[in-house]
């Protein structure tokens, strides 16, 4: 996944891991293949013996646990972590996950990935009555629910606090003599757990973290569902009834390790299928697939299967990190762009290129690409979009929380076309996307969240309703 | 191209610029597309009105030009500017390059790729005679020899000096009022020549550098020529006219970027042509092709193609840099490596596997990925590699000066498959290489350098004969 | 001061101003004035028209402030800033002061010194009643008790507040719209208000601070006072009308600078006439008088002007700062002691000296010094102390809080002189130290808190009572 | 030594020891007592069984062995270090000392304290003779010379070097077989010798060094002498006979540490009698004395004890560092300054004050600190310091090269009074200097080099004569 150019982006990965001898390393292993999910900083809290200790800092995770001497010092038999995504400028290490609370009876850790839609009232409420905030994160709400809860014993409060926030969330919880998982009622956010040799238990977002740490794969986390894990084992139980499988159809598209699978499902496979999908739905006779690095190249490989055309790389991502300095004339600034992606003149030089990508979100960025493909010689370039128009915000842990930033919102495939200058322009169909997933959960769309695409927003939308009604009625060109 | 993992690794790529206004910001998107040439460290001199100012540290480009405020001191229309690959523990900062020098009649700076072959006796000789050398690189040398030439002018002092180093060289030199650029009699290292625009020369290691500044190629640098750029042009000279084309074979397979172009080659299409010569050398029937990211992906999309077989995202490279702490435990060494590259056994499980990597070294890596594919449900694996047996060491710019370390050295393809635990192994011919890079030049092998594979070099040893003659003698066995 | 080999240490100081275009940088100059009492961090909340931002880290304020950039961020017309002392283990950012808060209805920042008594208590309660501590700091138990008052306005809350902390403590408070000042009832730390040039209303720990910034002194802020300061002027409240002066008295022996007065005693001249009334009390045969750098000298020069003996600089402390390394053999350990201070061969041999120090802790190190001057050559080593012996625990804000390290707890005068290899030992009495500092409130001992050597706390000891009382039954010999 | 604010300063620091099992250890508690000779960057070499290793970087020594690791890479019998001094802007690490060279027939190291006068001259003739320097620091010529002698031994080649180079320097050489310290012919920086109780010897610029690390001082290097010491033991040679002691009088003044003893003599007790003997020469009537910390705080105790004047603490400097940004306003400049050093206003404040200082340079310095005196409310401020105008520039390793700077070389007493606005104004005669010192060398001055103040140049001044004839015919004003 390039994020240097797109701008999509998920907030965070959490691992746990019950039962083993060296559980901050294995944790650190895990969060490492989550890394993906958030670059902002990230942070491990251990339970040695009951005592909860932790870490955390700005920057990726080889940045935060520079040397061992940190990981060293998170000694214990159980371990959370997480990695966070943050918009730009929200950069205090107050907001960096799991969170160590001590109380006089007992420390707690909570990490969350996700995004809860009425965190505003609620947290609004609690500070009226007292309550104070320490981060401008939404995750600590869920700790000021339980602490204030009338219930007698952890899980009842736990389960009370879990049925008063709203939204898509997958949390991870560490107490003194347990780790808990949760997650939302539609299931919006991936979460699985797996089993080591030595009987250890895994919790992670994704499975390509359960497959690092040599953990095999037992079930998903479903929806409404709470995990408790302890010496005596793993027991299932849930904080409500009232479920429907919406999973996130942008994972599948976009963010998780091709490497992963998802309810069953693996991503490659999935995203190669969209590409199969494409193809047939939208043919066009060129002499080359080129994918755009690294994110597309499952269903520009699918494209290239379906139709026969040569797959190659038309198209080389810098595989080394590169600072941005803002730089004083535009060939600079253009030059800074193809530092990190390049097209290949040797290979797509007079040629007809089909040029496959994931989705477009401002258009910006695919004008780019086309133009670095025309300027290397591109008689033609085809731009084939493996998922459906992103027409409508996500409230659920995606950062677009505005039509603003969408093009397809505004504007038809054709003024895209222009848009972006490619020679035509084709994007997958809803159903194409649906099939290509193939999940089959007795649920709209088959189990898929497709709000992204229609609107068709699978839970009230609360504090955002408001928000959301007067986006619609924007009228933004992006002309 | 994962470094942590490999034990091959060229030393260094130059990059230089002359008439731009941003010389130095220029020189640092160029260096930044060099990156994989060389990471121990870079630095960039630039040429301030016939004062050359330099800045050079250890790391990756973008840790030593860390802000802006090193590039903006900078200042200057030309420059020039390295990146250095080097092995463990050498780590100073007196080996970084470009060396600059400080004359009471001028200031000269000097950036080199490549290696000398009578390095050590030239040294020595120089010592004897007084001269003090401040750093271990044998880049230094060429500069003693420059100053103590009697001849009058600086070019002749430069010719004299190149007729006296031996081995693979691409120079690049900065004096006051000129920038400079020399390549062996052999042209074992590509160097290359570019015009900006606004009319700015460009020479490069690799053409992908001229694509990132948006420079046209105008030529290649050829053996035995000397290039010198001033405010009144172009001039093509030469020190040698005993010349003949040696390009190290390896390039093509395995260390130049694959949007580089080689004596006219492009270094992805050659690489895809070996996997498709490779497909019909070496058939094997299967359910899918995997390349090992991320050198061999064209490889083996081409040996796909070639074969009809479709081509598979079967194991994931982790984006992001791992740090490789010392791990306590086996299992933890195990998830360490997986952290970096896993095999999707949603994708392998039950299916036979061929995979495409580009050349073996110890046969460790090999036997690695072999056994996670396996771990991840692969029913048979079947190891392609996509250039013949390495069998001899290298003395012009790569660091394996000893056949201990080639398994293929010492080893039959049967043991070789043997231990790295494949179900069949194959190499691509000699002959298929040749063929598949397929340059034409009047010269042994069309001009390719294939010594690695069959001990033919090109030159004398000078300094190293002993040393590889008693190699030939060892007997070493990997089991 | 020489922290190195000390083991008091006062917790923090405070520094705040109302009404300056450069707000943060005056106080960034306010605060390096008062670095001596805390270098565990340091921090700045400034309210930039009613938005309150804020920046801390760990380490010195120059280390915490690198660069000229965080100061950039903090403008505003108004700021806090805060060191802090710490015992070392706890180096966590979350303890740095200040602290800030953001709440729904506005913003709040919060800075300290001293020490609560019953801190433990309240957290307890608190908690119990669902809040949520963010820090190990009891700092933060005031914000809570503040959010959670009844009372209409901020003012009346915050009385409610202060009057349920007990112990000693100095608050600078920044709201959007002014900055209160509030001291405990008996005055234990020193918090002084100042005035600009400009009309900027300053508050700070000491008054040296007022002088570094050029602010002109007003008064100091008195036990049980409240001082609101907003674009109205200035406001003298109070909380409480049962108040009593008993102000510490380590402050004008050890911790205050020279250059500070408190109460309207300068420090340096109250340490002088310590030293004046020393040589009275109890003179000695010798030919110089030596202090102990840096927090001595003052005292030493003292006793050498009422003695007639000469002053001399028989001690050097290293005015840079040294790393301590866990050295391997006891002839490095005591290379590195001698490395921080060493005594002057050329000005003791052959000499009776005597070695005025300010207090005795433990007697480690005064034997330590001792054993330097007589190892350069001292015939005779007469140690005089400038303040009667520490008896007793502090719980007001100082970091003794057992008896078990206070040397003059368990022995007498001439077990300590044996124990520190003296010549001859003598400590200040405490009406000496009374009379020397020359305070005239209306209340016991003058005004100045004399618990350290006669056990009489001025208040009751809450939560530490317990504790307290055990430790008066221990009996620990140092021998 | 305050260096923040003042202009002279010294070219650094030597330690070298050979036969002790922690020989870098020692070095760097040597070194560290030597910080304050130069803070620009710092190194160690270690000889570990006749290989040489090194570490050096920019900085204190506490930031360049920032923890303990490289230490423990110095491994070895013996090292030598050096801090290193610099005017701004020269930051590269290119020139901090020891430098170490690896020839093909032997390593060696050099350190250097001092300044040649035929520098440029030599290394321009080498530069013409092929000679390639590494960095612009003068100390680089010795080794070129060493290397090029035609003499058969080191010892013959070293003492044909040593006398084509001229100027001020105590070198500190190791081999792989010994250490070896020379002095240039007329000792104008100090080097002295000491033992260890287990035999181990020690050179070092200052005897505070000796004492750190627990040697006994054995005896000086004197002017032309050459020693060698190895596991035979310690041989005295000499390189010229033709000598004479002209000891930098500036070392006693100002720049070596109180506690050193420089040829027999006590630094501290020198000041002092500096102090004592300007008491008699310039009496005045005042309240009280005060030092300028902390170079001047002996001196200032010297006068008061002659004059029987109250010695004070008016002045207070703090004793962290502080970062000095580029401030926006002057009063913020003002309070930059203020941080470093205030002055008392309950001390001072209504009184007379004599402030003793150890010498003028500009008068900027002077002028602000009476400025400060009187802001705090001082009544009167009489000037009185502690050595002779300075009039001429230095060459032998003192880095105040021009006259420029000097505010005596251009002006009266009276003049200089005005210009730092002090109520009177003396300044110590030249023979009360000669007498508080109190050397008795044959030599003029009694050995001491008082060029300083007289313009008496003890040697020629080759390559500076030119610029120091110019010098003289400037006429600038400070007004």
């Amino acid at each position: 996944m390039s994020y240097e150019v797109r701008s999509l982006n998920e907030e965070c990965g959490v691992f746990g891991i019950w039962g083993h001898p060296d559980a901050s390393r294995v944790t650190y292993f895990g969060l490492h293949s989550l890394q993906h999910r958030g670059q902002e900083g990230a942070g491990i809290v251990a339970n040695n013996n009951g005592k909860l200790i932790g870490y955390r800092g700005l920057g990726l995770l080889s940045e935060v646990f520079e040397d061992d001497q940190q990981l060293e010092k998170l000694a214990g038999q159980a371990a959370i972590g997480h990695v966070r995504y943050a918009t730009a400028g929200n950069g205090s290490v107050d907001n960096i996950q799991p969170f160590l609370f001590k109380f006089y009876d007992g420390d707690l850790a909570l990490a969350h990935n996700g995004n809860l839609t009425n965190a505003k009232s609620l947290r609004k409420e609690l500070e009226k009555d007292g309550a104070i905030f320490h981060s401008n994160s939404d995750t600590e709400i869920l700790m000021h629910l339980i602490r204030r809860s009338q219930k007698e014993t952890f899980l009842d409060r736990l389960k009370e606090s879990l049925n008063a926030v709203k939204g898509g969330f997958a949390y991870l919880i560490a107490t003194e003599d347990s780790m808990v998982a949760a997650l939302d009622a539609n299931g919006f956010r991936p979460l699985s757990i797996g089993r080591m040799v030595n009987g250890a238990y895994v919790v992670a977002s994704e499975t390509c973290a359960l497959e690092v740490v040599g953990a095999e794969f037992i079930q998903d986390v479903n929806p409404g569902e709470i995990i408790i894990i302890n010496d005596e084992g793993l027991t299932v139980d849930h904080f409500t009834e009232d479920t429907q499988h919406a999973i996130c159809s942008m994972e599948y598209i976009y963010f998780a390790r091709p490497d992963s699978n998802i309810a069953g499902v693996n991503v490659h496979s999935a995203r190669k299928k969209m590409g199969k999908t494409l193809a047939k739905e939208s043919p066009v006779d060129a002499d080359m697939v080129v994918g755009v690095p690294n994110s597309s190249l499952s269903a520009a490989s699918g494209y290239a299967e379906a139709s026969g055309i040569p797959y190659e790389m038309g198209l080389v991502k810098n595989q080394y990190v590169a600072r941005t300095f803002i730089q004083p004339t535009q060939e600079l600034r253009e030059q800074g762009v193809r530092m990190k992606l390049s097209a290949v003149s040797g290979v797509v030089e007079g040629k007809k290129v089909i040029m496959v990508d994931d989705s477009i979100v401002r258009g910006t960025t695919s004008r780019r690409i086309v133009n670095l493909l025309k300027e290397a010689g591109a008689k033609e370039v085809h731009v084939r979009i493996a998922s459906p128009p992103l027409r409508y915000p996500c409230f659920y842990g995606i950062d677009i929380q505005t039509r603003k930033e969408l093009i397809a919102a505004n504007h038809t495939v054709d003024e895209i076309r222009e848009c972006i200058e490619a020679d035509s322009l084709s994007f997958l169909s809803e159903d194409g996307l649906i099939q290509s997933i193939g999940l089959n959960f007795d649920a709209p769309y088959s189990g898929l969240c497709m709000a992204y695409f229609n609107g068709d927003f699978p839970t009230p939308l609360y504090d955002y309703e408001e928000q959301y009604q007067a986006s619609l009625k924007e009228k933004i060109s992006f002309f």
